[in-house]
């Protein structure tokens, strides 16, 4: 899509010299590879000495930023939240093609499945009995969808999607591609010389605004359901085990874990290939760092690392400690020595 | 399903007061949740707490456990195994719902695959030549099975379940979506600047009684067969690499890997996260504690833990003394000090 | 497959006595179980203790190995490099079952679909608009490909595969079951309570010669490619996330994971379950050992272990000195007993 800039710095919530305001802007690139014609973002000063040399035709800035030098052809688009403006002019300047909507032939429907207005069924997709699909919503090719599943108004499910029985989603939702929902718990019990499986007879809950990334995996509730609350965002090959209750804007990031039986709080960050044990509580906005293993409550407002995950500062002393510990048993032996010699 | 508490005494190996036999049952419930004509369970003195305000109606227990107090309401059905007593009430009261089965016209079946009877094939899956369906197998939509595959009976393979070539599986195995089973292993040699492909043509075989959980993957053996023995359960994604010899009635949770010609004793848990090197032994029963890294042998009936793994109370011993590190620096000091005024 | 020693010989750069030509070989197996009729390898002298009772009739053998020991029917195949040598004896008495191949009715194709010579498209698989296959490509059953999607010649796309639009793949490609190509990354602007998708418009750029593994996941750029180079190989259920830069014959071993924006170097080795924060550089030949997590850059040649990722021989000295941390405190109470003694 080509904009003006004049046109950009509209949609933009920006402004520009009104001289500049013809100049043509055909897409949004980061700033170390930008080239003529396209529109970047300066958002932070570490940024700074990519601006020297960019190739780019205009450059979404805070006006307080502080810029001594910058090419002559460069324009900038002063604004409040460069990142934010940046964000709408990659969706003006990028936008997602809009396809005809239509329910393939060649997928299978149940006969009540309720489906609403201006909806997308994809080739090979199977809709089972009581289902119901809200207004815009868009499923791709080869979703499976069980009985009783209710999808709420603009979902998005990509390719492959498996949702089973009993699920409940609900609007402006995205699911990627191979994500598997409601899938049994992981539950046994050991008799006989035989693990007894914990039949699982709960589901699976998704508030509105919640995206789950591709191959991740959500577990339904034994009994009760596993939720996942409004506004929450799942990356990746993600295990979320059953009967957990994952709170608002929860953000879990690519391969972390979480067992079984725990509760996470409102704003919570899961860090990359983090893991919760079960039966624990996750305090509001607390964030487990990377790699982290959480074997016990977390504080609301905490940061944690490590295995057993403890305070990141306190972690972070010990890491240091060990790391001098080699020399710490050398100096030992000094003293030993001097110890001895005194002793004599 | 509503059942009399005498039915589901009767169903569950239990015993009630005659009086109460004619009280209605509709639903099994977690004790902190359980409400009016629903039944629960009291299987450890950590949830007595729960047990003075629970609404159920109902509630599986050990006649040995100690109650001081109890709702007025509730009727205690009295069971030596209270947690299996429940589990069989949640499958009275929950059962699975039966639909008919049948092959799907829009399912493809290469002509001379064999098929028991009784069997279920779901729209758009495929099964190629010289394959095997056992009797009362269900194969839900979209599953992809290859050529010379094996499937024993009364096994449920759900939407998009893949099996590569030559694969046999036992009677009673559950496998959950996205599961991969036989794909080629991770094996190359490295010449002449290029990774040369180590060809797979092995195959995978799983012992009856296996369950196998969402978008896990089992690789091929190279020459000979990686196997699964009977009884064991694979949580949602694991890896488990090429000629792995896995045993009876293991566990491995979600997210763990196993890298690939390891031989894993009966009875061994792998808790959540945990991985093993490639050759390694894992003795029977030995539990792999979360998150933990296995380099070496692993004795039979041994709990390791951390990373490398090694026995978990040297490895707390040694977290211990890490914590208390930072200060042994301090007093480190203060020593030294001490010995400096002593030998002046 | 059946060959004579004499075929087998020939076809795998080996020699043999000449009078043993006419030996039958029908199968390659492992040195521990290889029986009658069958060839092994002894490519270390760790084996060799194998050697004296294996039952194989043929043995690959490179000439400098000093045998003292063999069974008298056991011939061998002397050669230069007998690893290559066997994989080549692999492929000879194995050779990957060629049929035939087809465009499948129950396939559905966009009319506009550039299709190469010698295609297969299995049953249930979707390609859309503008996408282009090359010659001789083999796309299996319920692979979706998405709208302007390039996929190079000679490449095998297994069943399930879905790949997202705008994707390029090169010629000699493997993918296998469930790996999810070019889906969204994952980020988001926190906003007024709300986390706000950063769109991704990018792609993913996958050269020649790369194998990716089973329920892999590959996500698009933000703006960008993320980009896999020539000869990569890429095992099961790993992440990489947005804007990667992934050189040449890498090897990423299953469930690591790299978060974004990271450049690795050419022939860098990701051990199994390590993972890699983002905006990272990884040097060339690097080698992270398995379940480390690189925080910060990585020098070309290095070798690293551990949490955060460190000097592998900086972490062993570490770890050996952590594992005498508890004496220590011991030793520590005694010398501070002789020095309180010492100032009486």
């Amino acid at each position: 899509m080509m904009l003006t800039l004049e046109q950009l710095a509209q949609q933009c919530d920006a402004e520009i010299p009104a001289n500049q305001s013809s100049v043509k802007i055909n897409a949004a690139a980061d700033i170390m590879i930008a080239t003529s014609n396209q529109v970047t973002v300066l958002s932070s000063r570490k940024y700074l000495k990519y601006l020297t040399d960019t190739q780019a035709s205009a450059c979404f800035v805070n006006r307080d930023m502080c810029i001594e030098e910058a090419p002559e052809n460069l324009v900038f688009l002063y604004c409040k939240d460069p990142e934010i403006s940046f964000l709408n002019a990659v969706h003006a300047l990028h936008p997602r093609v809009e396809y005809n909507r239509s329910i393939s032939k060649q997928s299978v429907i149940a006969e009540n499945v309720t489906m609403g207005k201006n909806i997308n069924i994809g080739a090979f997709s199977t809709i089972e009995q009581n289902s119901k699909i809200g207004d815009d919503t868009e499923i791709y090719a080869s979703v499976n969808i069980g009985r009783n599943v209710s999808i709420g108004k603009n979902c998005t499910l990509y390719p492959n999607v498996v949702i089973y029985d009993n699920t409940v989603i609900g609007s402006n939702v995205t699911i990627h591609s191979g994500a598997i929902i409601a899938a049994d718990g992981f539950g046994y019990k050991y008799r006989n010389n035989e693990h007894l499986k914990v039949p699982h007879v709960g589901n699976v809950l998704i508030a509105d605004n919640v995206e789950i990334g591709a191959n991740t995996c959500i577990d339904r509730g034994a009994l009760g359901s596993t939720t996942i609350g409004a506004g929450s965002k799942i990356d990746n090959l993600v295990q979320l085990g059953h009967n957990n209750q994952v709170g608002r804007n929860v953000i879990i990031c690519g391969q972390s874990g979480v067992s079984g039986s725990c509760t996470i709080g409102d704003g919570v960050v899961l860090a990359g290939g983090s893991a919760i044990a079960d039966h624990v509580n996750i305090g509001q906005q607390a964030v487990i760092m990377a790699r982290s293993g959480v074997a016990g409550d977390i504080e609301a407002g905490s940061q944690v690392f490590g295995l057993p995950a403890k305070d990141k500062k306190v972690v972070w002393r010990e890491l240091a400690a060990l790391s001098k510990l080699p020399q710490l048993f050398k100096k030992f032996k000094v003293l030993e020595n001097r110890i001895s010699k005194l002793e004599r």
